[in-house]
């Protein structure tokens, strides 16, 4: 028969393996996070490569294709090595499900490049699509971020999971300002929406910053610190308030594309920072919890030898001390799984703006019967015509559901 | 190599398998319940049996004994069936350490009870035993409901444990007011316990009926007209509103006894609805998502041999067709975990001014150097001397928490 005691091992074995599994979970973030830089790359450059009508990066682009499949391979791996028997991975249904979209998008590269290379699509077009298939990556991110039981690791998967969306803003500010200067033309429409893209990456890279500890804090200020942000807004300048005719010098295409990329790659060393503290987090958390698991079994193994000495007097039972010993080890796994759980939902609250923005989206999505990306530009419009935040404006529309 | 649709099948096996662990909580759920309800007995007659110094319920207490022991067995089998492997249930932490306290609660019972047969303790002492015991075992039920993954099986729980919160709190009422009868006495601030305990058990009903379909709130319209409530209230308002000199005639104990006897095990009944509807439900979703994962499999058979059949013309991939299928059950999937997330989050929320209340708690305990009881205690004497909510006055406490 199973008895306090066997709960009270078994309730610390779930919490190594809920570790173990965040271990596993984290090391899949690390991966998707090299995957998400190399085709944000392969999107510059496409968008580089369409808008010079095949003139420009043509080498470049085949060469990072390979770079992409390389890596590509890597994460089908981890994906792989998920143990996709039910009840393995906490909170397996939307992970994996989320896993299925990004498996398709991969499937669905090889036919979008040949379309590129044969410039049988707009630039808007070819970045949309990469744009989704990034979102689907961020989106595994996410769900593992919101999975974590463990609030320090929750708290960096908190972080990962933005400064990966806010690098993913420079990468989409990076495509599309380099459409922008290599088609020479940008107008109001394309100005507003350069800056939402530099506003969203700010509020990122803040957030992530909130959640970070003080080295990944100063590894951020100097990589801010040696990018070329001089050049960086200089350009911007150009590109967010054109001239009256909305001509741009293609000439700066190849400035702008290199400015944002050597920025980017600054941001991705960051990022490899953030990644290895998660993997390092991870180990020691389970290498603790292993520790104070052989310590509780010690202290009850003497005890218990020690009340077997005595078990002539009694018939049941561990004995007074032994019990005694049991119910405080509970009673502080209690007190610490209680403090744990309300730091993780400290920590979850952060991830709240994205679910409304998102469940905002679904009711539009639903209601005007539109595809995602059209329902995401409905509500930055709104936000940028009422000049609110987006999260206010998603407010406002699940507060409206009813007349929608 | 995993694909899309591995994932796809994966994420709907994800979901049966946590379907299959709330069924089986579930079942742990009722099984508690008739614990729960034996145990009320049994701390009822205990109280009588104390006050009246022995001379009251004597033979009935011995038989009690015996049918809550049958149901204690019952209820640690349901233990054992438990997977204690890591990984397999979900919140298994949370909900294996709430096991333990009640393990060790029960091994205890035996020497509570001889105390209580030797009257070697005060019905205050022995009242506080049972309702630590049945606190650990709604503390598992109360696990179980805030660990629910379905939306309509955690607002079952949810109306589950609040209903079986306000039985106990009718069971302490019983057990408390009957102490009161049987000494001949109450004072003012037993009228303010009283009260206390009449509230919260009106609160909890409210919430389980506001969670509950109609049948049950007409089964517990019906359990209600069938109650003594007139002889009930009248009792209460003799208790509640003592002579001056405090004085209670111990005649009345019995008939007090009887009539919240009578209503609790009406209660019972009501319970055992909830039970049956909850078990119904976990059954039904369990069908229905098998029936939906066999649907989408022949869809997806279909597809692949008509896609075979055409393989010459490619190399890789499904085909089209078979494509969009797969990602429209994917988006549709994705779409459906996002509602019911959504969903999951309301009825969640009501499980927070519990929380809040533990935390509180907690607090207290910690900044005082008081068990829970004691912390419980200033809280509610806090909320009774400022007409105060409980739940007001644990944000409070939480909110002061720097200064404690």
């Amino acid at each position: 028969m199973k008895t306090g005691l066997t709960f009270l091992i078994a309730a610390r074995e779930c919490e190594i393996g809920e570790l173990e599994q965040l271990a596993l979970t984290s090391a899949l973030v690390g991966a998707i996070g090299r995957l998400v830089h190399a085709l944000q790359r392969e999107r510059g450059m496409s968008n580089v490569f369409l808008a010079s009508g095949g003139t420009r990066f043509a080498e470049q682009r085949t060469a990072q294709i390979g770079t992409c499949d390389a890596i590509a391979r890597e994460v089908r791996g981890q994906f792989d090595a998920l143990d996709t028997q039910a009840g393995q991975v906490r909170n397996g249904a939307r992970l994996f499900n989320r896993i299925a979209v990004v498996l398709h998008g991969l499937d669905a590269l090889p036919d979008l490049r040949a379309r590129i290379a044969a410039q049988a699509l707009g630039q808007d077009e070819s970045t949309a699509a990469f744009v989704r298939l990034l979102a689907g990556l961020l989106a595994v991110v996410f769900e593992a971020a919101d999975s974590a039981t463990d609030p320090d690791i929750s708290r960096a998967l908190v972080a990962m999971f933005n400064f990966m969306q806010g690098k993913e803003f420079s990468g989409q500010e990076r495509a599309f300002g380099g459409g922008c200067f290599a088609s020479g033309h940008a107008d109001g429409a394309h100005q507003q929406q350069w800056l939402h893209l530099i506003e969203s990456q700010e509020r990122c890279f803040q957030v992530a910053m909130n959640f970070s500890d003080a080295s990944v804090r100063e590894a951020w200020q100097a990589a801010e610190k040696a990018s070329p942000l001089a050049d960086l807004e200089r350009l911007r300048r150009i590109g967010c308030a054109p001239r009256a005719d909305g001509h741009l010098d293609p000439d700066l295409s190849q400035g702008w594309y290199d400015a944002c990329t050597l920025r980017i790659d600054l941001m991705r060393e960051v990022e490899e920072l953030l990644a290895t503290r998660l993997r390092t987090l991870c180990e020691t958390r389970i290498a603790s919890a292993r520790a104070e698991l052989r310590d509780q079994q010690a202290i009850l193994a003497t005890l218990s030898h020690e009340a077997q000495a005595g078990a002539s007097e009694r018939t049941a039972g561990y004995g007074p001390q032994l019990d005694r010993s049991i119910l405080t080890m509970v009673q502080e796994q209690s007190q610490r799984l209680q403090e744990m759980n309300d730091e993780l939902e400290t920590v979850r609250a952060s991830l709240n703006e994205r679910k409304l923005i998102e469940r905002a989206k679904g009711l539009l999505m639903a209601a005007r019967k539109v595809d995602e990306a059209e329902a995401h530009k409905m509500l930055r419009q709104t936000a940028m015509n009422q000049n609110r935040r987006l999260l206010d404006v998603a407010q406002s529309v699940l507060a409206m559901s009813d007349y929608l």
